[in-house]
């Protein structure tokens, strides 16, 4: 099996409240795991802290960038960037890593990102014309950077 | 709140065997149910059960064909299909049930749908270019259905 030499870095706001959430989230990292250094990491929330949305998206996008000082590209996660299937997203995967090393996603939380983080990532990359909530991308994202290991690895996988 | 007058039928083949998949089905199931009346059909999987996957996927097929003989509009989701965004479908949806009252979606197992089953349906529609586990495509229609019912009624829904 081809273990990746890179890391990936998912950078996410706010921890997941459900359970049932948390575990299928914790059990795709762990599966991705296998194919390559990745980590979470789940910034601090400041939605609904008695502050303006403008200003949490903002704080929330500093802790974002803070969390992901040590990479050397980060994409962004967003429904309008260019969106690839299962096939590309696993080259992309491959490629960055191998070129930059230290790769992160970031996703946002409730209110988006803000575009001090858009304008420190390199590309945006989207999952679906369709709007998740913050819980499902993140599954989604997990999932499908799992499956880009399987499909780098050149293993089967179920769809 | 506008409760639509149809029926969604949501015919998926097979038992979601995780706990928590299950709990976050149902709970976007009861969610759906606020706004319109709708159920889960999960019809019996035949993969893996000693038989070709071609004859699999067939039977699973007409299993999912006659759990919706009594709908009027039948939609498959196929990744390769039109891919709306959010309002788009929640407009598909107003639409179609408004025209029609029952509708249904069919969401494959691990062998996607058959050819009999597509020839059957009105629609392809696509969540988006990834290509999902049948476990996560199941979550994210239902989601989006839900978040169509919250669109269709006018009420204000996190991202």
């Amino acid at each position: 099996m081809e273990k990746l030499s890179g890391h990936i870095t998912i950078a996410a706001v706010g921890k997941l409240k459900s359970l049932q959430y948390r575990f299928i989230q914790d059990d795709y990292l762990k599966r991705l795991q296998r194919y390559t250094k990745a980590e979470l990491v789940e910034v601090k929330d400041v939605v609904g802290k008695s502050v303006p949305d403008q200003v949490a998206v903002e704080r929330e996008g500093q802790h974002l960038l803070k969390a992901t000082a040590n990479v050397n590209r980060r994409f962004a996660l967003v429904s309008t960037g260019r969106q690839p299937d299962s096939l590309e997203l696993a080259d992309f995967v491959r490629n960055q890593i191998g070129l930059y090393g230290r790769i992160a996603f970031l996703v946002g939380g409730p209110l988006g990102l803000s575009e001090e983080v858009l304008q420190h990532c390199e590309e945006m990359i989207s999952l679906s014309r369709l709007t998740f909530t913050h819980e499902l991308a993140r599954l989604i994202l997990l999932e499908q950077l799992y499956r880009a290991g399987t499909i780098i690895a050149g293993e089967s996988y179920h769809k």
